[in-house]
């Protein structure tokens, strides 16, 4: 016999878990609309065309591919498939492919519908992704993402409203933040200052170490990939700022990117940024990193990166300025910012956070009890009122032991219990029972409605 | 340059289309819970040894396979390759697949968390499902169903609640439906009577085309099948009653099936179901059609299908009682009953049917305009007390000229500008214009809180 099972790396949500997430997409999706930024939602299938080369080598060697259907060896050679070339022929027998984040999927969207999008385009979008990634904890195959971008507007309000609505949700999910931002110009300019424009890549991906690994790690980095020891000591008097506050990080880097115009426009726009902020009073820190440099290319602006101040588990937000995202599909200059909520590990954050305690259950909030045949139209009378009341309510769908029919309302969390046997349809009234008291009232069925309004709904 | 587009078969959702998805699904979604049926979510891929053998031929071809990652020939010796049979090769260079029903992985999922399941088991779900169908109009490569399902009872109550849930969510989606309901165990008995029990299925696939295509195309299918004389003599006799009401089905049916217990048990069970459902006084017209049969072939009583009463386009939702679904996963015995709503059909329906008109917009209903730099905090200080009180707002992003700031709010349908220039912001008030009537009235800062309340908030 098959034993049942999933592949590794994805899940199943059972209703307990599904009401957590839910109320977490709810909250996201609420301050996205709050904001002005409405939904869409793309393919799980894009072409691979759309897909390959957007995510560097290693991101296409993760993206799920789908085998074409009926006779997928068509195209593929007796040649073709002797050399076993798996990379070849995997482009021959495979024409589409899972979507691996929402940026690009979003990016050929715009393209493909910019005559039908009035810019500035302001969207969201809550989907799951897939990666074929070794999964371990925290890591999924299969996981959701909650994307928010503006594009068509270079605007530096379009930062500062993402740095709003990132401090309304964790504020609404009652989850303390650092929100860390930064300025690829500012790290060009630096790199400018040290001497190494043309090492940009290399000493921002060294500096993004930095908190993880400190400067010595970082300096070896640096030796190791060839960086000269005039550069690294430049970058040694940066390392020392750091950890000061943004008011002295900002003056300190005015003093030194006098030089870099790409640089004095980074630091005037972290400068402005902050500006804004302040009077704005959010309950997240705002915190001016040196250090963040974030991996993807297609940033040209600010970089943003949320952690959780209590539970150590990574970035559970991120995004920033992208000055081409639309260029590789055709169309050029278009600017936009945006960030992604991964919320899966916003779940693990409120897990072990205790936060979920608050959320109601899902379950039924009444079971009525089924005494059989003879009870059941007098049962519906009651469940219909119940649902016209908003009420959700069940009844047993078994004449079974009543014993069985309460441990089933016990073990859903089911508040309360609905008794309506021959001695209650005689004086036309039910017995209800609160479980969590154990408390029994008789109500007759003509205050049914009154009793519900005040005492079952305002329990919500 | 690369011209960007998605896989045939699949979609793009435009906000405007999402919000009116988003009511269906909503819709749906509340009804279920109302009825204390609880949310769950599976993957998108399941192993290929859970999906094949559960859909027939035609559906395993029919199940997008994805391609395994890494050196996916490992398993595939040159004699494989060389033969080109697809068939074999692909169970060898693929293990997983994109769920192509809910109803399967439904099934794993029961049997995989048995012991973490209370019976009887009312869960929903909600999630796209993929085949490598040939697209057409109205049928899709990815589209969604809203499955909703009781696992564990062999009550008649949970078929009854299923009419009504059905009967709710058409009702609340205002469209107007006929319910056909018949039952397995009556189309058994009609075998037998006929002197046919062996051709069941055949005699069940030919009734099932009745509508369509009448009884002479069905008599001809049915001595193509090599059915005899006698036996499409004896259905010609059913055939006649087919368009008599209910009662009359059901007492023409007893009289012909003492002989048939099985047949005896389907005409109880239809007739009970008729009789709880008089009192219920359900807004959709609920027809006993004998010639209903659906393919499906785990269907073991009830049988339920949906179809608008003004639209012609097909089934928008069906179901019906299994007797062992999960039994192929190696728990046996377990009698269950659900119906699947057909979201992408609905919305058709919807549309034709001109249902989405009274659909609030999903855009911010309220535009700051910008006048640059100096006006911003004040144009936050709005913002801020706009979306405290709830009001989806924004502030446009760039201070361009007034006619594109205004015709942004046209095209998105905002109805509502404020206008906070310089001399609005010396009076410590504001301008809000209403885009429908064009009117502009002046409102001082302190009196925005009780205007919103009662002129914005009141119009949702």
């Amino acid at each position: 016999m098959l034993k049942p099972s999933i592949p590794k790396g994805t899940r199943d949500f059972s209703a307990d878990e599904m009401l957590k997430r839910e109320f977490i997409f709810d909250t996201i999706k609420s301050v996205f609309k709050l904001y002005g930024y409405q939904p869409i939602e793309t393919p799980a299938l894009e072409n691979l065309s759309t897909l390959l080369g957007k995510y560097g080598e290693e991101g296409d060697r993760l993206i799920f591919r789908i085998l074409n259907s009926g006779d997928f060896l068509t195209s593929a050679t007796d040649e073709d498939l002797q050399k076993r070339e798996t990379s070849k022929l995997s482009s021959l027998i495979c024409e589409k492919g899972l979507r691996y984040d929402l940026t690009v999927p979003f990016a050929r969207y715009v393209v493909q519908h910019r005559d039908e999008i009035v810019f500035p385009f302001k969207r969201y979008q809550v989907q799951p992704v897939w990666r074929a990634d070794r999964p371990q904890k925290g890591r999924y195959r299969e996981f959701f993402q909650c994307d928010v971008d503006v594009i068509g507007s270079d605007s530096l309000l379009n930062e500062i409203e993402m740095i709003q609505v990132i401090d309304d949700i964790f504020s609404r999910l009652n989850i303390n933040v650092q929100v860390k931002i930064n300025n690829r110009k500012i790290l060009a300019g630096v790199a400018e200052y040290a001497g190494a424009p043309d090492r940009f890549t290399d000493i921002t991906i060294a500096l993004d170490k930095y908190e993880k690994l400190g400067w010595e790690k970082v300096k070896e980095e640096l030796v190791n990939k060839g960086v000269s020891n005039q550069v690294i000591k430049e970058f040694g008097n940066i390392i020392l700022v750091i950890n000061r506050n943004n008011k002295d990080k900002i003056e300190f880097l005015k003093s030194i990117l006098l030089d870099s115009e790409i640089g004095r426009k980074g630091v005037q726009e972290i400068e402005s940024l902050m500006n804004y902020l302040e009077p704005l009073h959010l309950k997240s820190q705002v915190i001016f990193d040196l250090t963040l440099a974030r991996g993807l290319n297609y940033y040209t602006g600010a970089i943003i990166e949320v952690k959780s101040a209590d539970v150590n588990i990574g970035s559970i937000c991120g995004g920033g300025r992208y000055d081409d995202l639309t260029g590789v599909f055709g169309l050029e200059g278009v600017s936009g910012v945006g960030v992604s909520f991964g919320a899966d590990r916003i779940f693990d954050v409120m897990k072990q956070l205790d936060l979920f305690e608050s959320i109601a259950s899902v379950s039924a909030e009444v079971l009525v009890l089924n005494f059989g045949d003879a009870e059941t139209k007098y049962a519906f009378r009651i469940l219909g009122l119940l649902r016209k009341l908003g009420v959700k309510s069940e009844l047993y769908p078994d004449p079974v032991k009543l014993k069985k029919q309460m441990s089933y309302a016990d073990s859903g969390k089911i508040p309360y219990i609905i008794i309506a046997g021959a001695e209650e349809i005689k004086n036309n009234e039910l017995t209800l029972k609160i479980m969590s008291t154990g408390e029994q009232k008789k109500i007759l069925m003509k205050d049914l409605k009154s009793f519900v309004l005040s005492e079952i709904k305002s329990a919500d």
